[in-house]
């Protein structure tokens, strides 16, 4: 493809290690408005509504691409990335936006910086609908209700794509219970055991690996390109009429770690934590590896979580084993659990990493 | 306007105080995107071009409407803005970028920074044409060969708009020697004198503030608006065939300072020095202030220069005493100058202003 015809390139947002970059040709380009819009149509967004568009990078597959897609739309886009996070409050509330997009962790630190630093609550500027994507974490129902509630938004909708295949794929209709699929018309879907590579049916309860294949792209097609997202399919029809499959992410497989010879996703624990204790642990949490890239752990996988606001100190000793018990019923491995007081996990602006490196 | 109409806010870039929000229809989108597509047709991008979009922040003008313009012109457009510094000159480099965009402040800043930092000259990138606007500059010949030297590039081309009207309308044809306006299929321009308000034809010559009006604007439109730029008329004619008025923007009429109820403009200034002195004294000056909004002068106007790196310390006394005589001499005004090192005088990554307050 000669480089008369690539109108833009996008890449991988490189949070860790080198970005990839991909091309696309104008038609390229259409497709790709066609399918974003769509996608933020499925989660709710009009062409009355006014979106803070809060990505910082305009590069990545959320940030021009997002851009696009929500114009395609009708909607009117307020692109208040890039920033400082005072001036992203500031113009929210000048222009009046009842929407926002963000990543996930952004939505929670922005909310918290709103209270915080800027001294009003972030309720009190008036959204109405809250997009997060970027990674797992929409799809918890704590992390939900914690971002909800900091709000004061109940229309909250999880978004996905790929910037490989095409930056917005997938968002959660009014009816919720995980994703649909929104990009029909240029992009075909597979689900496989990501072990075997056999093709599993697109029936509910069903798991596995996303596979995308390009029908027409022009520049940098990709053809049964393996996603790495493991999903579950939560339904296969909707009572909102849309015929295509619905999924949650449930892990990357390259983020999964084993302990003793059984497979875990660090969002497993987090959801299997939140699910029985999220009365009094936080849906922030920490897996301490002791190198980069470490995958195996042969002794009980170290894990901090930060506490609840009110919880007490002379319940954290029964607390730990009560919480180490659950993870070795349901997930079948052990984990060794730290309770640190409320903050001590560092928000990040991006996408946040539930695995990190001691000492590093 | 309903909010349903709009797809779009733009914003001026809020250097200074706070910004301002503008709104465009699509339709109004797609006029931005024909004039400033022709801006850079104007300024010799072309399809085959891979341009790197250095803007940092989308919601200004120079930010997500250039990124459109570009993209309908049909060049390939790599926004490695808001990225660290570093990243940025590595997508550059692994993009194999041909063009770049940016204003005129970053393209000293980025070329410095690739020398000093990266420890590789800017010419080892291989591009071959610099686009450079946002701020006066460009238009002086010094900078521009001490631009053209640092990246190795004789296409040199100054581009200019305006967010309240259109993010780009002027632009430098391959002729040199003046910016065509490029917008005429959607705005109508006038020049006035800026004290009388008299309109003052396009004469070669004529020196004045530029009006402009828009058609068919939906949101936000304009009638008469009052720029603030002054500018001089260096063509009505050009060899490339354009038929539209060629200008060189000399000033703002809100940084024209007052000594001794003589009007001058910072950038003159700079000019005269630099047309007289740049054997011996760089671009890079500014005046010192005693408050903000400081517009009149009754003393000496203080102003640091800095000196270029082979300058010698006995030379600087009888230098300051004929440079001061030169700035007399030319635009009848009294400047008290000092010369400073190389590199004292801090480059900024965005627009620098020529005149700074002191102990601020």
């Amino acid at each position: 493809m000669p480089t008369s015809e690539i109108v833009q390139t996008v890449s991988s947002s490189g949070t860790s290690g080198r970005s990839v970059h991909y091309a696309l040709t104008a038609s390229d380009h259409a497709k790709w408005n066609d399918g974003i819009a769509n996608m933020f149509f499925t989660a709710g967004i009009r062409p009355t509504d006014v979106i803070a568009h809060l990505t910082r990078l305009p590069m990545v597959g959320g940030g021009l691409p997002y851009a696009d897609g929500l114009r395609k739309l009708g909607a009117t886009v307020v692109w208040a990335g890039g920033m400082s996070t005072e001036r992203t409050l500031e113009t929210i509330k000048t222009l009046q936006a009842t929407a926002l997009t963000a990543t996930v962790s952004f939505e929670v630190y922005l909310a918290e910086h709103c209270r915080e630093v800027m001294g009003y609550p972030p309720s009190s500027l008036g959204l109405e609908k809250l997009i997060g994507g970027g990674e797992p974490g929409m799809g918890q129902p704590e992390i939900r209700s914690q971002i909800s509630e900091a709000w004061g938004v109940t229309h909250l909708r999880e978004a996905m794509g790929l910037s490989d295949v095409m930056a917005g794929m997938w968002a959660e209709c009014g009816q919720g219970n995980g994703m649909h699929f929104c990009a029909q018309r240029h992009v075909a879907i597979e689900l496989i055991d990501p072990d075997t590579q056999d093709q599993v049916p697109w029936a509910e309860g069903a798991t596995g690996e996303v596979l995308y294949t390009t029908f027409s792209r022009e520049a940098t097609p990709v053809l049964r390109f393996r996603s790495g997202d493991i999903v579950v399919v939560t339904e296969t029809s909707c009572a909102c009429s849309r015929t295509s499959p619905k999924i949650r992410c449930i892990g990357r497989s390259d983020d999964m770690l084993i302990y003793k010879a059984m497979n875990v996703f660090p969002s497993a624990i987090r959801d299997v934590i939140l699910d029985e204790h999220s009365d009094h642990l936080s849906p922030h949490m920490r897996i301490w590896a002791e190198e980069v890239g470490q995958v195996k752990f042969d002794h009980p996988i170290p894990l901090e979580v930060e506490a609840n606001m009110d919880l007490e100190e002379t319940m954290v000793q029964a607390l730990s084993g009560r919480v180490e018990a659950t993870v070795r019923e349901r997930l079948g491995i052990r984990v060794a659990l730290t309770v640190v007081a409320p903050g001590t996990i560092p928000r990040t602006d991006y996408k946040t990493a539930l695995v990190q490196v001691r000492d590093s």
